[in-house]
């Protein structure tokens, strides 16, 4: 049963950290872009339209790097092959 | 139970440093944006609406982040699937 | 009883640290708000009532990442499950 | 006994640890608010009242953060629950 | 069996490291060019086409090296040949 | 008596690191508010009055940080409830 | 059977590692290539070919170097000489 | 007396380190709040009395910082409790 | 055989890292390189010639070290000396 | 004998570090304060006297630091009370 | 045997290391010279032989390093005098 | 012998580490004052002897940081208290 | 023999790190240095003598350093006199 | 004659180290001295005499810094006194 809780420790810290540093990049990302619209339409409120277009589909795609890592941090947690493995081997072993 | 132990660590530490290193960049790109917010109305005080609108649709998306990162740390010490597959285990073995 | 000091160690770092880094990001992410906001009064004072709140609802977002530290803390510290679990079992057994 | 002086050992670390790294955020936090608004008080003299009043509930939000890093900090020495729990089962044992 | 938990230890781990570093460039470059897209759209709305065709090249260009981290990470996760190997061994051994 | 020791040991390190490293923020946060103090009066001195008292109700606030720091180390050394706990029951015991 | 685990291992971890920690410099670089073609554009919206195909030879350079990570990584998971050579004496041996 | 050697190694190497990391920050901070007096001076010269006074209050609280891990550094080496505890029971022990 | 295992790991492991650590600056320099091109292509169209002739040349400069670090860690992979003579010394002997 | 081998070992190395670590501070301010002061003096040569005296005091503050460091320095090598002690025990015992 | 094992490990690990991060100064320095160079050209175009052959002569002695890294790599990985000292001992003892 | 072994490394270890790492300021803060001169007497060629003089008293208190480090290096090297101490008693025991 | 291995893996490593690591600042210091060459001479095309002589001068010194690294690093391979000495023993007894 | 060995590998660590690591901060140091001193040549070329001369005196004192490395570098290669110690110690022992 070592190999087991082994593998849940390991799974626990990685769907932790993957999430968690993952994160940090996507944040600041964001931050600047939703900045520099703000900045944007102030200085050209004519412009309106095609800046928030611009600025969601940008938003978008940054949040899909988060997003790959919420999904890793989920199937670590709730769909582990590994995990599932190893149960399956306890229960028929 | 000596495994028992190590997963409840594991995920003491781990639902700790998810919420606390997943939490610096929202707040730091939380902050830079509603700088610039600031900015952006005292430059341009009649697009406020355009700018208060664009900002909180950004605050969402960033704070999404930081909900992550919250989401699993509760997740680890809450509705920990390793955990309870522990307990289940002693309970019944 | 070895187990339980485990859980109580890792509990005390985990909730220190947690509430320290994790406190980080939203202290420097408040001062850059509040000095733009500063900034902005200085430059626009008839905007005031936009910016201050503006200013408010943004400090309240990035305060709220210090909250979730400072929440997962407490609960570390005053009401933790593994812990419990730990007494109660030592309690019974 | 040599549980107890682990969990000593671990509290001592940690409230240290807590105020003094959970302190390096507001200090630098409250440094930037307080520049900016002496800055701004030095461009707009006549805002001062409205600079002043933002400064200071800025500063109380920043602040905020370094308390409750204290506050962890001295519940770590004088309150700590899990120093007496190990205490009174000493006791009691 | 040991062998195998090894792997799945080193496979989880790594998946989670991959995806999670390897966002952080991604993250950071598309907000840096999200956010000039938008600078030079509130500098020269007229050019919006070219702008927004140039910007979207560069997202897929940039976006490519998160794909690449993510395809990795699945791969480690889904179809590891080393997990493979190690399951018929155990399977046919 | 080998447990007085490890007190005694972590309660040195931590009050020199608590106090050397808290006090990194304050003093650059100090640094940097009387600097555009400094600034602001040359730029502005016949707002030499509220500059000077918004300057010093601001660096009380960061000093406020630096005490917080020392009041733990000097705590830790000289009121340490461990280490008078474990002196009582060496004595005691 | 041990060192076909140490080279698995070796292997899952450096095709991972390489690929994340090698993707954040053309994430970057790209991002700042793209970033300033868009100012270009939007300064100069007459030198658009010019700008256009120097930049997609600049991203492609940039681009060769994410394609290297990709190619050891890829190498290092399906077509590792160690580890065929390893398979290779495990059968034959 | 193995006991003793360890706090006396603990205490010159936190001696050491808490005046010498300790001193990086007012070091750094003091050297901006100078480098600004100077050019304050340089731009307003009539205001050299206000100037000089500030920066001199100003000094005062910042090498503050540096005096707390000066005194601590010395409690440790020429009045360290611990270490006097030590020499008293292994005089009277 | 346990030599040739541990030239094998050292060997990926470094194989990796070369290219991956390696590639970091190439990737800035070349996207800093790219990026003052368009600059100046969009400020001076007129001396596109001389622009885009200099850059290539810079860009192969720079090339030049990833592709330094490209052929380390190819001769590592599939031209090792090291490992050759340790499979011919396991041939021979 | 060997407690005094820790202990000088201990001595050598924090005496080296101290002043090596501390002296990073000093001389990054002290080179700040004397390019603003130069800075300074070529902007309004008529203020010499003024920049060059509060030029003075300012580096003695900042120096004192890096002399603090010297002192602690100096202490540990020629004047180490807990390598006295050891040396007197050792003569004495 | 084990001792060429040994020196063949750290002739791997060292060679790819150096040039890897030997690399990344050259890299970037000759990144900021092109930059610059493409900078001047656009603003002299005039002046493009004088500053052509002065880039040239600077990214001679800036590749210099790289090439120097290179040369350490190559020698301890074909020209190693430890491992033929080794080879030599091997082969005549 | 062994005693003085250690001895040995660790004055050979920390006499180098004490002047290169102490060495990293005191070249900094002069290449930035000596850059400052520089632009001043470029700004202001009348002020050259109040320039020169000044710059000359501040690379000489920058210096002296330097030359603690080479003070303390030499120490550990020539004239160590610890070294000759452990001689003294090696050649009477 | 095992002194020898030793000696012979110190040697590679610290070669390959010495011209490694300090290549770094030379190649980023003449980087900067030819590339605000670049900038004065598109300023001031007339000076060219001066601005070429005085970046020569100026290479030769920062390459110096460059040199000396490489010089130890070479050293170390190729006349390394503890390794000679170890030889000359092994040789000799 | 182990302790000869440790000493040799110290020594040879070191000596790399030392240089490497201290050539660092006189290699920026020297770029940005000369960097400025080539941008006040092409800005005010009549006081060429004066900058040259103030530019060789600063580029000494960095040097110096450098120098110190070296110094402490060969002296720890061909003139170690405890290596000479222990040949002396072995050779007469």
């Amino acid at each position: 049963m070592d190999s087991m809780t082994l593998i849940a420790i390991a799974s626990i810290i990685t769907a932790g950290m993957t999430i968690s540093i993952g994160g940090i990049g996507p944040a600041l990302g964001e931050g600047r872009a939703v900045a520099t619209a703000l900045t944007s339409l102030a200085q050209q409120p004519d412009a309106a339209p095609t800046i928030t277009r611009t600025l969601f589909v940008g938003l978008a795609m940054i949040e899909s790097v988060a997003i790959y890592c919420f999904v890793v941090s989920m199937i670590l947690i709730f769909a582990n092959p590994f995990w599932n493995h190893a149960i399956a081997k306890a229960a028929g072993g």
